[in-house]
């Protein structure tokens, strides 16, 4: 792992150090006057310092702006979020609110005494005793946050949804093994609520009784459990090898690569995170991250119609990251970076290796043969990778953001782990879902995910977002007497709200900097989105799905920058009841052309699920790209190396067939 | 290169060997009872044997069918195309006819000639010496295809692009000093038609008397113009190494990879394609090609309403495919095909290397991690890719098929090269495009592409063509009291034509056989399409453009399955007044459910250029994948071996500032 350069100052948007983490729950307790064990900590992470502040302090020589950490904790036996700012320069309490109507993210210790609580409680114990499982078999469970379906509840609440597996192996598939139970518990007083049962048929009715399992055979995907006659034998070994090092330079948590510079943030929620991104010295980016992602189920029987998984508000993609292993997910020359959660207790844990850094070969990067001598210059898209994998329960989200030498950004999603499985009696199917094992119903359910861009196009906190359309010239035969010309029309959005993408018409989104002119071309420099076009959430806006997450109604929003707007869904999206985020930033009256604006963008995926994506399914690939539009006078990776072979070192294939009858 | 396992009779689909174009040449000459100088060969390609016999002999004992050429020629000093169907089994004609409306694709014979004649004919010499370019200019054309403006054209015209460059370089950008003259010639009298001058202001006049040229630097792409002072420095090498050699198996043109098998076709018109496509011994399609691309310009100023390149067509991705030197184009373990083309007299020319074939790590396939525990399993993502590179005058395409693990195919094109450039005056702006460079104006255009794809799902060719749509229910609140359910609506398409893509609904095209049953989702067995949502194609029903290629007005097309019909414009597209292909084959009355159909794929990019895409452009990457959907019981990746360090041998990153205070 690379450490951060802590004998300095860090960053100021650097992610919490150990000691900070540990200053901060010190703090608060001596704050609040109470024995520490009083205190439930939840979260504590980086209060990122103003907009303005920061600024000042990496462009203008301003001094550093106080390190802060904003913090989630309950009061022993009071079942209240409270938040408080801590200010860990001036070891200093600054705010402590309560608010009783929000639920705060998941964290471990409570994930694991309600998980606890759900295996031991004798009514449940009593209704898994009648599946008549066999002897062997080991019960499981998934507390899963519970939704929303009634604006009133007010308790913390959990469905554990419950799983068996008949074997011993670390990584036996008990999703496989989905048992007709999921009871709901309260996480405070870890009381069983209800004792759900799950419909088996075609319709939301369940067994009264709950009846004998009906035995099938696991799909496993443990290594050790299929043995390896199951495997192909034909893989060859694929390796990366970089003799002279990776071409990046990492300095505390700085990343400098191929003309790019950033920040490379960290957080519980959101896990990387890219502040204050440069190519060439010239800044395009405050910051650059993976806002939300919410996931409705399309199923409506109860409970699934409840659930809704908001899995970076909800839990959190750096909670949930992954300790990589070199030589898993990723070949060659690997750099890791740590993250830091606190305990319930106050206390400082590192999460090694949560974020990974590396650089991969993408093929071509441009290519051009003169076609008159056959000369050819290749230059070869090498990239670099930041990257994490969120396991949120049963899937995962590998997040990554991806550098180019052309002074591309890409932000790729790769979903994969397993699909959430339900129990379906064999031989019924249902509308709302594909069997994909026996007695194994995969629901259909959408990924919606939000990105948010926090521009600052060529050094200015002033942009304006457009999109420009293409559209053909009409009825104007003198100037376009044969009907194949199409103009460019560029329009600036100059309120906050919701806009949308249009396929017919290639429109793009655009980040410009009215102020600078490209010398060349004459038009404003800026970054242009290439947008996922994506399906919307397809719930109406009467639902609780739609209200609670109004981001992914819409693929494009713009808001005028105000600080601490990241979470597009709110900050508590755990049980909300409506999205407390964009649905405010985004109706307000304000001007958005030429000022300090955001760009978020929704998209995602409607996986109706397939055989194919069980036991666990083949990443499933999105990627959007900011790219340059009038930033640069020429093509940013016109000055990369050209491809050749003393470099790179291809080995010639020749078959055993080559010696005889050659063209 | 790889060589053809010749000792024995070719594959039936086999492209046409040095040894059979000899043979075709010399059997036709003998047919057309003149001597050899007569005739001036165009094309010798392969004719492919109807499906009926090939899937007979394939997969039923049955009997080889003869291998056939399709030859397209002209006799000396008369303009008419003449197509022939030579029998090269039984050496003899079976077919001669005349399309003196239609003219070919150009030749390389041809497109010396013309661009021969337009640098040594007097006036254009005339003209560009008005120009007063200094002494060391040296002028350079790209002879374009006319296009289509009047329907009554019957001659073969040549629109000759004109350039300068001042810099003896093999490489010197000549696109950067495009000249205000655009000559027509008569490829077939090689006599001047029009001494065209271009626009060099907002609208279509063109200067009467042409004017000195204005000075101006090119840019430059040339390492050895640039100098090594302009390259960045700090690119480190990055190889892949394969020490145990590849994981493919080549068998004449057989190609065998981790579980895959395929026939790797190849002609001049469309360079590679995948014939008898199979995964772990089941039939998934017949045949998969890239059938067809267009670009028309979106400038109205003559004669830029004219350009129009269908590159397939008016030249070939055979054709004009780079032979790829190692290293270059690809990492890793490199296995290269050859072409053969005819010269204008008949005889066979090798091209060497024209298609490459490697692996390539697509970073991980999947992955699931255990959070009870922490153990996970990791899969990469390990690809096949087959590819090509297209030189089209400025432009490249590189097309490849890509194969992975999980049993999906991806067809990826990027584009890259240079952009078509034309002049502008300096200082001016224009709305057809963005000024590139100084006096470089690169005007707005689109790519059209058509991927043609003929199943043989699971064997069968009976398959049916369906889309799924994810409809949110409404109005059933007994059954959906919260709102959130959705439903899939799937439909066959029963008749032939052109049908429409809706993200509104994540509509799915999927290939199926109805007569198969996955047993486990109960669903038949397919292939899904992940199309590439596109703006279609912007000029109106009444243009030659859209005439020309009525393909690219619509995403997604059915056809009944007849022999031959392969090109989505029709055969000739040089100078075409109206799509002959699948205007006609998508107009007819017949069945298309359970039936042999082809599914056809348009998609496409609208590039609005910018500086960045010059000199040479960064490479715009299209993709789409048919992906299996109830095709498989499982996982078809859940055999591959899980990544380990032991194979993959990454190393890890340590900064200099590891030794100081770790967290």
């Amino acid at each position: 792992m690379v450490s951060s350069k802590q004998s300095t100052t860090p960053h100021p948007l650097d992610p919490l150090r150990a000691g900070e983490v540990q200053l901060v729950s010190k703090t608060l307790v001596q704050h609040l006057g109470c024995p520490i064990q009083e205190v439930r900590f939840k979260v504590i992470d980086l209060a990122e310092p103003p907009k303005e502040l920061t600024l000042s302090h990496l462009y203008h020589d301003g001094p550093a702006p106080d390190r802060k950490s904003r913090v989630y904790f309950h009061r022993k036996n009071d079942q209240t979020m409270v938040v408080a700012i801590v200010n860990i320069t001036k070891a200093l309490v600054e705010k402590v609110y309560e608010t009783p109507n929000d639920q705060g993210p998941v964290d471990w210790t409570e994930f694991g005494l309600v998980h606890d609580a759900c295996l031991k409680h004798p009514k449940v114990l009593a209704e898994v005793a009648k599946l008549k499982l066999p002897p062997n078999a080991k019960i499981i469970n998934d507390p899963w946050a519970y939704g929303t379906d009634d604006g009133d509840e007010r308790r913390r609440l959990f469905q554990c949804y419950m799983y068996a597996t008949l074997n011993d192996d670390p990584q036996a598939n008990h999703y496989s093994i989905p048992l007709p139970l999921a009871p709901v518990f309260d996480a405070h007083t870890l009381e069983l609520v209800d004792l759900q049962k799950l419909p088996l048929g075609a319709d939301a009715a369940v067994d009264e009784d709950t009846r004998p399992w009906d035995p099938v055979e696991a799909v496993e995907y443990s290594a050790d459990i299929l043995g390896p006659d199951k495997f192909r034998k034909d893989l060859q070994p694929l390796q990366i090898t970089q003799p002279e090092g990776p071409s990046f330079k990492i300095t505390g948590r700085q990343v400098q690569w191929q003309k790019w510079s950033f920040q490379l943030g960290w957080n519980l929620r959101e896990g990387p995170v890219l502040h204050d991104v440069k190519y060439d010295g010239r800044s395009l980016f405050y910051r650059v991250s993976m806002s939300e992602m919410t996931v409705p189920y399309g199923d409506p029987r109860s409970p699934y119609h409840r659930k809704q998984a908001f899995d970076l508000g909800d839990s959190g993609f750096g909670l949930t990251s992954n300790s990589l292993a070199l030589g898993c997910d990723c070949l060659g020359h690997i750099a890791y970076f740590n993250g830091v959660r606190v305990t319930a207790a106050g206390e400082p844990v590192v999460m090694p290796n949560v974020v990974c850094m590396h650089e991969v070969d993408e093929g071509i990067g441009w290519k051009h043969t003169n076609v008159r001598n056959g000369h050819s210059s290749v230059v070869r898209d090498r990239r670099l990778v930041v990257q994490c994998t969120a396991t949120v329960a049963n899937y995962e989200y590998i997040l990554a953001f991806v550098l180019d030498q052309a002074a591309s950004l890409h932000i790729e999603v790769r979903a994969t782990g397993i699909v959430s499985t339900t129990p379906i009696r064999r031989g019924i199917h249902v509308p709302w879902g594909t069997t994909v094992a026996p007695g194994v119903l995969a629901v259909n359910h959408q990924h919606l995910f939000c990105v948010r861009i926090d521009p600052h196009m060529s050094g200015s906190r002033r942009n304006t977002i457009t999109y420009d359309d293409c559209i053909p010239v009409t009825n104007e035969p003198e100037l376009d007497p044969f009907g194949c010309a199409f103009r460019l029309e560029s329009t600036p959005i100059k309120k906050p709200g919701g806009y949308d993408l249009s396929l017919g018409k290639a429109r793009v989104y655009k980040i410009i900097n009215e102020s600078q002119k490209n010398p060349i071309s004459g038009k404003p420099v800026g970054y242009k989105l290439h947008a996922v076009p994506s399906q919307m959430m397809m719930m109406g806006p009467q639902t609780f799905n739609y209200r609670r997450g109004i981001f992914a109604s819409r693929p494009i929003w713009v808001t005028k920058y105000r600080d601490d707007e990241l979470w597009v869904a709110g900050e508590f999206t755990n049980q909300s009841r409506e999205d407390t985020g964009l649905a405010v930033w985004a109706s307000r009256d304000e001007n958005t052309q030429d000022e300090d604006v955001v760009l978020w963008h929704s998209f995602g995926l409607t996986h109706v699920t397939r055989p194919e994506d069980f036991p666990v399914m083949p990443v499933e690939k999105i990627s959007l790209s900011l790219k340059p539009e009038n930033f640069f006078e020429f093509n940013p990776s016109n000055d990369v190396p050209r491809s050749s072979q003393s470099q790179n070192k291809s080995t010639l294939y020749t078959s055993s067939e080559e010696t005889c009858c050659k063209i």
